[in-house]
């Protein structure tokens, strides 16, 4: 196998082999269904709580405020639809932001078409952050839920999330957070940011596919998204996820203890990646904040060239990117989120996220910086737009 | 470690070791995003469609008719709340039966509640069969969908599926069913069924946790449940469980090429066991049908007794057994299945679920007899209940 170099860490993980060995023994050994009574099955009700109790430790909540879901699609799912059915009566007025991922995205859409919803979606500025100004102003008398994402899955800017907190709470108006790039990267306190609903994934922190939580403040009046048997406290039905919950719990777990060193390691080498590209490649942009920034974000646009070509010459030099979320690749539509900070669209086109992980080294990087180079050259010199440019540039 | 006896594969199974093995390299090596540009991850999407065709196959419907969800409960919970919603305008009338799983009562309840609809619960007779002339009187002008679950947990009871589809598309209205206990136990062919959703789950089929599917036909119009990124051709968001998937459809594949033969010996020693019982131990009763009942079901009512002391004492003897739903367990009301095919609250509460797996033994079912004879002796000398009954016999 030749040079292989995972920079889509934001897009999935690999699950850490600490998390594997720990899932194990759940598939096979201990497989029985935690609501049966015999002492075999049950004891993975308490496994269940154990994990529940790790989580919530983490983010200053209490153990009956985590609720285990099928990932972090469904989490904002339940989150946006639950609320807008508990609270419908006081309101039906929703503030996100416009760079939301689409499961918040689609979802207000589902709310405003199919239940009347009015969903003021923010703008945001250059950088990717939300106005606390203009979030003042979009409240109403009938605002029930303010859900914006704690870090952005594109550009990886960070949101001023205890702020937006504060102005939720200061209203009476519930807040959510996606919280889907930000747990395992950044620190979260839900109660000095004022969360009352969360959502997070298993598998962006090393941890398995197909299984995420949702934190609901103790008092939060929401019921179930998904109904049948009393699994969850009779909030999230469904058999248990066992070696799915096991293997959540111990990913957040290890990216909690590893927070601090990693993410420091990660931001040197991010900073380095940004320097190095924006002295060694002429015309390129970062896209999102500088500084409030996720830890591993890396994400470009480069001028003249299509983001696509930009990723299959990567993939053939061994190197994993993408050039946004990897939920929109199918469509040919540039990425909402760099529309929103003011890109106009063959920028937009031109972009490429690169996202870093515990394992990425500074020869990987060089090694990526270098080939970048080479990459974008040979493209723009394939480039009409390019060569007009440079037509224009020459006869001024 | 003392003996082990699994006898309650109905509330979810061990992955078998081949499923397993199939799973692996894709937590650890193929761990890419499917919807990612880069040939490692992109594979991953065929590797899916690979599953889907296999499981496509099994039930005689086309490739691009399954949807991978996150479990049976919300393939159920998708396949009634989207109908409700995409047909709500052309009738607010459900049927189904009073002997689903609560996934599906559960989610009527909240059709009735939430958005007006009128659901009828259909009587079952004293075996657990719905009566297909009450199913015809039940039809209205308004109603837009028929659920009637493939095979019943608790009892093993089977439908006529076949009529009740046939029923269904003569008078134009979509029939979905509850198949999770029943795919990879029972042919299914949708087509001659005329089934229009299915929903199943993998770990009853020795497959994975959390990841099940729905069968959606071509031209029924359901939208999303879980809104979002663009997975499952719009219809289903959220980054894909690969492993999950992958297992699901191993283990559906070896769950319908082993189908003949394993149904056939489980058949067997469910009889072998039934009648033992019918002979060695008195004032029992054989719950559900003895004949249109899922090969490895045996369900039985001890007069004089509680389940939950039979299933702590079968536990001490390394039996695992369940005395219902592994799904309600939580709850000490008698089994709703139980009461409905006529059973009293008392007796109700005595009855004892036994499924078999494809490891079974006859030594296991000579082994679990014995105990449970010994111990239903042992409990009815201690019941006042008993005591009485003899007393009042004695009398006579």
């Amino acid at each position: 196998m030749g040079k292989f170099i995972y920079l889509d860490n934001a897009a999935t993980t690999k699950i850490a082999p600490e998390v594997m060995e720990t899932m194990l023994p759940y598939f096979t050994e201990y497989f029985g269904n935690p609501s049966s009574v015999y002492g075999f099955a049950s004891q993975n009700k308490e496994r269940i709580a154990k994990q529940r109790e790790r989580i919530a430790s983490i983010l200053g909540a209490k153990e009956n405020e985590i609720y285990f879901t099928g990932g972090g699609t469904e989490s904002d799912n339940w989150a946006l639809k639950a609320t807008a059915e508990a609270y419908g009566a006081k309101g039906k007025h929703i503030i996100t932001s416009r760079i939301e991922h689409h499961a918040i995205l689609h979802t207000c859409e589902y709310l405003e078409k199919q239940h009347g919803f009015e969903v003021t979606y923010l703008d945001v500025d250059e950088n990717g952050i939300v106005d606390l100004e203009a979030l003042k102003k979009a409240i109403r008398p009938d605002t029930i839920l303010i859900s914006i994402m704690f870090a952005n899955n594109e550009i990886g800017s960070i949101q001023p999330i205890k702020e937006i907190g504060q102005i939720a709470h200061e209203h009476g108006i519930l807040f959510h957070t996606d919280a889907v790039q930000a747990f395992g990267q950044i620190l979260i306190d839900v109660d000095a940011c004022h969360i009352d609903m969360l959502s997070a994934s298993g598998h962006k922190i090393n941890g398995p596919k197909g299984i995420g939580f949702l934190y609901i403040r103790k008092g939060v009046k929401i019921r179930s998204f998904i109904h049948g048997g009393a699994q969850e406290r009779k909030r999230r039905a469904g058999t248990e996820n066992v070696p799915g919950i096991i293997g959540l719990g111990k990913a957040a777990e290890l990216a909690a203890d590893s927070m601090e060193e990693r993410t420091a390691a990660e931001r040197a080498l991010r900073d380095y990646m940004i320097e190095r590209i924006e002295k060694e490649i002429p015309y390129c942009r970062l896209n999102g904040d500088r500084t409030k920034r996720l830890p591993n974000n890396v994400n470009f646009s480069f001028r003249f060239i299509e983001g696509e070509s930009l990723l299959i010459m990567l993939d053939m030099k061994g190197i994993c990117a993408s050039s946004g979320s990897a939920c929109t690749s199918g469509s040919l539509d540039p990425s909402h989120v760099l529309l929103a900070i003011g890109l106009p669209h063959e920028i937009a086109h031109g972009s490429l996220r690169m996202t870093l992980g515990a394992d990425t080294s500074k020869d990987d990087i060089d090694y990526v910086v270098e080939e970048l180079k080479k990459i974008v050259e040979h493209l723009r010199g394939m480039s009409p737009l390019y060569e007009d440019f440079v037509r224009k540039q020459a006869n001024k």
